[in-house]
This record gives structure tokens, C-alpha cells and sequence, in this order.
């Protein structure tokens, strides 16, 4: 395989973009990649558009082909790549594969989503779309419901508390103030959400154990990653930034198949991919971005990619070890949680923090001296995940 | 590049498929393209699936993660790939660069659509969404009302007459007959759609100058195809049909803006790129499966493909070149017209009958010799265009 660098980045803030149709914001950002990389007139092979449900949600399907219309890429190739919550990492992984395959030499892969054109619960309704249409729709089983009984499990399997959410939920939107392309811009408290006699009006429940502040708002966003060949690379001249592993791997797509339901083998697997193809360790990461869709994942997935053993990432957490400055920061850009979770743009907005946090970009929430970055696309309730390793080339 | 082989194919009638779910259907093609393969119990490492609108016709998302796990093949990679009715086309090319990448070894392809959900109008409504939303769907533009357009322009152009366009739908409902997956099973007459008095009524217009038998049916069904490594391919022991050229272009998304609407620009390019890969030329080519949602893109491609000048197409069909046992027969699947076109199938399902074809499996239909197929996948209209050329190896 060819080695692939990441030559740009670009995304938009992720907000309520009333004024913006999905395909406007997918070209802003891929324009933002396009310049960051400083591309020019050079021509782009392939574009993807990673992007959950622009049919529920916008009436519009074949996004990708008007993406590549409106940015002027024509003839290039364009397909749009589906993976629930994790499409942006697929559509990543496949653009990947144009390049290192040797039929792309240049590929431009977005990410994004507009959940805010529906009205109010019908974007929980539609998220639920990815659950068994015979298993567990029907029932009424939405993300935040699953969550909530992982959550159950997981907190009484490793004595885990509502503390502990609160940790991760508080250090998130910490780090969300330091991001200007983060939804949630607001400080919030342990005694706010936690311990005040009004904490459960300003944090009510969701689903049991987990509250308001334990879950990602719905936002509207992009994200975009400018891939190529090295050789391309070195004559574009932005620091080279490597896709050094990917991997990818699925579970059952119901919960309760699973023998261990707190066993998120598919994170497991798709990590311990990346890692080999990259020839790395967790211990060599120095900067982490995990899907916290809900608080609990975080913890879940830290220990499942092997960051810290099963039943330590609380306790990680809980020590500052995750905070930027701790042994491993995660989630600097504030996650999911703050940042904002535009299904199919957040695999590409982890992977353009990473290069940002790689080249020493990420100004007041810079991870010093960071060579080696990981990001964790969870899709389905972690039944396809996206794992990849990126590394800064000396 | 490393070489791609197709190993294993299968595909399910393609006809109104109450009883079975989308997902029902992927497994199915699925499961019989492994069984064709002889694959055993060898892993598969990704699974890819073609697919327009899940979301707007059966209220479903992720479908790749769902057949990943009815199949059984945890914890394969599973990808969806949305290019509307050029989906199959795309995800068999994503398909074909992850092997050809060396990332995967094998790899399963998979095409389908369950149109039939929607009742009436509203699937017309679900394929027009792929039309530009400010510039053609709020003005109530389908995709009939495109292809009226179109045929109307190109007609008066190159002197196409009605009765040319019936030679396609003979053609090819003739063709469908002989082919056992087919979903319209019909023979029809010049006579019956054209000329008695009576055929206003049994061929009424649809978009003039489009009639009813211009037009291909809305169906359901799935195709699938098993790609891998000559390697591999050697011990599964199949005839080895090689994917000797992939190509895939773009043009405006909206007719309108085309300098001249009747050039396929995007066919050409598409087209032109998998021959160059190929190393061969149009006329090299022994069977083709072209894109005849409407029987003016029959002609029309046929010509924008390189196999008869332009304007000479509507003279070749009706000299009977096109015919199986003609110089270059095309569609001897039936096409979109007789065979039907479940959207994501279809792409899948040109291939898939290009490979019977090139085994010598194709039954009544066969084309005899055939060692070079090609097929063309038309995606929006004519915007987003897929084109393969498959090699038998002596």
C-alpha cells in the first residue's frame, strides 16, 4: 500500500446552521481543506461525503455528486459512504484506500451532517434508524436508551459513579471553551449538574443513570481532510501528517446478543488493527480523540482500546490523567460532548483535531509536543467502529 | 495495483418482493455470490453495499452493519456506499480498491433496493430526491420528466423516432424473457405499444415523447458480487474474471447548466478511463450492460461509449447489431427495462450478468465467446457515472 498523508484540514463550526443547507456545509469545509493544504489548481481525483442520513433528515440523497458540482471538482469521482455515527470514519477509510491503492493520487473526504432541519424528537427517531428494525426499534429502543442500560451495566461491573460521568462531562466542556468550532460553550460544575438542590432541573434524566449533561447535543456541522500520496505531500509543503493505521471492525447489532453486552469487542479489534498496521502501542499515543457520544463511552472505550485496563479509566480520569496536560488528553477539542455530534461529520472532525494537535495547531488546548494521535468513530451502538493511528513525520 | 478477480456471483429475481425486508434481500444475493465462490469457511474482510435511500423507503440506516452480522461474517468491515442509481457501481468500485490496495484480501459486494415499501407516487417522489433541491425538485422535476427532456433534444438531434425507441424496449423485454431474473416478463409488439389504434391506451405517455414501455418498472432485489486476489481466486477454482477497468466520472448536477444537454460527457470520461485501464477499445468489447432506465439512454450511451458514432446508435439497434447473436449485443440481461431496477441493484446486476456471460452461464441468453464485457452505471442523470470493463482469463 501506498503511504497516505493528511495534507489539509478544514472544518466549520458545529452549531444550529439554520442558514445553511447540508451540501453548503459541506462545501465550506471542504473548501477550508482545500486551502489549508494549499492545493491551488491542482486537480482532486475522488471526493467522499461521510454522512449518516441526508434522506431522513434533508429529503436529499446523491449529496456526494452535488458536493463535487458545487466545488467546482467536476469530473471527479463522488460517493457518498454510510455508516451511522461512524460514517465519517468510513468515508475516511475508503478514501484511504483511493489513495493507497494507486488509483488516487488526490481525494478530498467530508464529512457532515444537518439534524437540526427536523423538529424535535423526530431526530432521536431517525438516529434510531441504525437499531434492528425487528429487535429493537419497534420497541421504542432509542440511542440514549441503550446507552443508558450500557451504562447501568457498566457502572455496577466496575463501580463506576454518577461522579465519574460528571468528570468526563465537566473536563469535556472545559475543553470545548478552548475550541471555537465546539456547539457547547459553556462551564459547567460538578455542584451544577451534580450536587446543588436544583441539579436535577438544570441535569435531568435522559435515560437512567444517565442525565442531560451525560449526553452529545444535536448539532449541525462539517468537517474535511485533504488526502494524498507523500510525494504530493512534500510538494503541497504543510507538515506531513501520516494515516499510519486504520482498522475497522463490527459486532452483533443488537445489544443483547452480545454474551457480555460490556464488552465492546468491536472497539477492541478495530484498535488493535490500527495499531499493528501502524507498528504502535496505546502507550505511544500522546493525544486521544474518543467518541463520548454519552459520558460512559469515553470511560468504556479508553479502557477498550487499551489506554488503561478494564475498570481503570475512571480512575484515570478521575486523577487528571485524560486532562490536557495528564498523561494521555482526550478529547481536547472537547468530544462529542461539547464539540457536537453531526453524525457523519464527527469521524472527520476527530481525525482534522488530531492533525491539528499534531502540527501544533490547536492553540490554547495544545497537547504539548504531540507525535502520535488516535481517534475511536463508534458506530451503531459499537457494532462498526473506525479506529485510526496518525503520526507526525519528523 | 493488485489485480481483482470476481469470484462469486449471485443475485435474486428482481420483482415486487413483499415478504422479504432489505436486508432479507442483501443477504440472500449475498449468501448465493459466497456459495458461487465455493468460499467455505474462508473470511471475508469487508462487505460494502449499494444502496440509494434506505432511510426514505424503508426507514432504515446502517444496513451494512446489519448484514454484516445476518451473514455472520463479524467482524468483517461493513460499509454502505450511496451514489443513487449508480450505487452498485460505486460500491464495487470501493470494493475493488480495497483489494486492489492490499488492504483486504476478500471482499463482498452487495447491491439492492426495496422500492416497493412506498406506495405509489412516493418512490418517484424518494428517486427524485437525488435532483437538485433549489434548481429542480421544488419545480416537481423527476426523473421521467429529465428523461423526456433529454429524449426529446437528443431525438430531434440525430432523427430518433419513436419507433426506434421501441426497438430497445422489444429488445429488451425479448431479452428479459430468456432470463429467469427478470422481473418484467412480457413479450410485447411493435404493434401492441406503437401502432394499433388501441396503444394510447395500453402505452399511455408518461413524460412525452416517453411512453409507459420507455420507462424501466420500480422494483426490488439485490446482486451481489465476491471479489479477491488472483491468488485466492486460483484455489477457489472459478473461471477468473479479472475487473481489467474502473472508471468514474461527474458532471453538472443539473441538466440545465450542461452547454449541450444531449452530450454524456460523464459517460464519455467514465467510459474512457476503464478502457485505458484496461487496455482495450470499444470495439474490443464483446457484451455490454448499459443503463437503459429510459430507452433513450440506451442509444444515446451507446453511442457516448465509444461503441457507434453519434447518431449512428438508433441505426445499429435497429439493423439488429444489439441483438444477442448481433456484432455487440447489449442488455441480454433484459436491461433496466425487462430486468428492472431496484436502484442500488442495479450496477451489481449489470456485472453479475457480464460475468455469466463471460463464463459461459448465461443460459438462452448467451452471447457466444464473449471474453470482454462492459458495463455502464448512470447515476442522477447522467452526473455521477460508473463504468467497468471485466476480462475473462484464457
Amino acid at each position: 500500500m501506498r503511504p497516505v498523508v493528511i495534507s489539509g484540514v478544514g472544518m466549520i463550526p458545529f452549531e444550529r446552521r439554520d442558514e445553511d443547507s447540508l451540501v453548503d456545509m459541506l462545501a465550506y469545509a471542504g473548501l477550508r481543506a482545500m486551502d489549508d493544504a494549499g492545493l491551488g489548481d491542482r486537480p482532486i481525483d475522488a471526493v467522499y461525503v461521510g454522512n449518516m442520513a441526508s434522506g431522513l433528515f434533508n429529503h436529499q440523497v446523491s449529496v456526494a455528486s452535488s458536493l463535487v458540482d458545487r466545488l467546482n471538482l467536476l469530473p471527479a469521482a463522488a460517493d457518498r459512504i454510510e455508516n451511522g455515527p461512524a460514517s465519517g470514519g468510513s468515508a475516511i477509510k475508503n478514501g484511504f484506500l483511493a489513495v493507497a491503492s494507486g488509483y488516487c493520487d488526490v481525494v478530498l473526504v467530508v464529512g457532515g451532517e444537518k439534524m437540526r432541519e427536523v423538529i424535535g424528537p423526530k431526530s432521536t427517531d431517525i438516529v434510531a434508524c441504525m437499531t434492528h428494525p425487528e429487535a429493537e426499534y419497534i420497541y421504542g429502543v432509542t440511542l440514549p436508551a441503550m446507552a443508558g442500560m450500557f451504562a447501568r451495566l457498566y457502572m455496577e461491573k466496575y463501580g463506576i459513579t454518577r461522579e465519574h460521568l460528571a468528570d468526563v462531562s465537566i473536563k469535556n466542556q472545559n475543553n470545548g471553551l478552548l475550541n471555537p468550532y465546539a456547539h457547547i460553550q459553556m462551564k459547567i460544575t460538578k455542584e451544577g449538574i451534580l450536587t446543588h438542590p436544583q441539579s436535577h432541573i438544570n441535569n435531568p434524566v435522559v435515560a437512567d443513570p444517565l442525565h442531560l449533561y451525560d449526553c452529545c447535543p444535536v448539532s449541525d456541522g462539517a468537517a474535511a481532510v485533504l488526502l494524498t500520496t507523500q510525494e504530493v505531500a512534500k510538494e503541497l509543503g504543510k507538515p506531513i501528517v501520516m494515516i499510519a493505521g486504520v482498522g475497522q471492525a463490527t459486532d452483533t447489532q443488537t445489544l443483547q446478543e452480545r454474551e457480555d453486552p460490556t464488552d465492546l469487542k468491536a472497539v477492541t479489534l478495530a484498535s488493535e488493527k490500527a495499531f499493528t498496521m501502524a507498528g504502535l502501542k496505546p502507550g505511544d499515543i500522546d493525544v486521544a480523540e474518543l467518541h463520548d457520544a454519552f459520558t460512559i463511552l469515553e470511560i468504556a472505550e479508553s479502557e477498550h482500546v487499551g489506554f488503561f485496563k478494564k475498570g481503570e479509566g475512571a480512575k484515570a480520569l478521575a486523577s487528571g490523567d485524560t486532562q490536557i496536560g495528564g498523561k494521555l488528553p482526550i478529547n481536547p477539542s472537547g468530544g462529542l460532548k461539547a464539540r457536537g455530534h453531526p453524525v457523519g461529520a464527527t469521524g472527520v472532525a476527530q481525525v482534522v483535531e488530531l492533525v491539528w494537535q499534531l502540527r501544533g495547531e490547536a492553540g490554547e488546548r495544545q497537547v504539548k509536543n504531540a507525535a502520535n494521535g488516535f481517534s475511536l468513530n463508534f458506530g451503531g451502538f459499537g457494532n462498526n467502529v473506525l479506529a485510526f493511528v496518525l503520526r507526525r513525520k519528523a
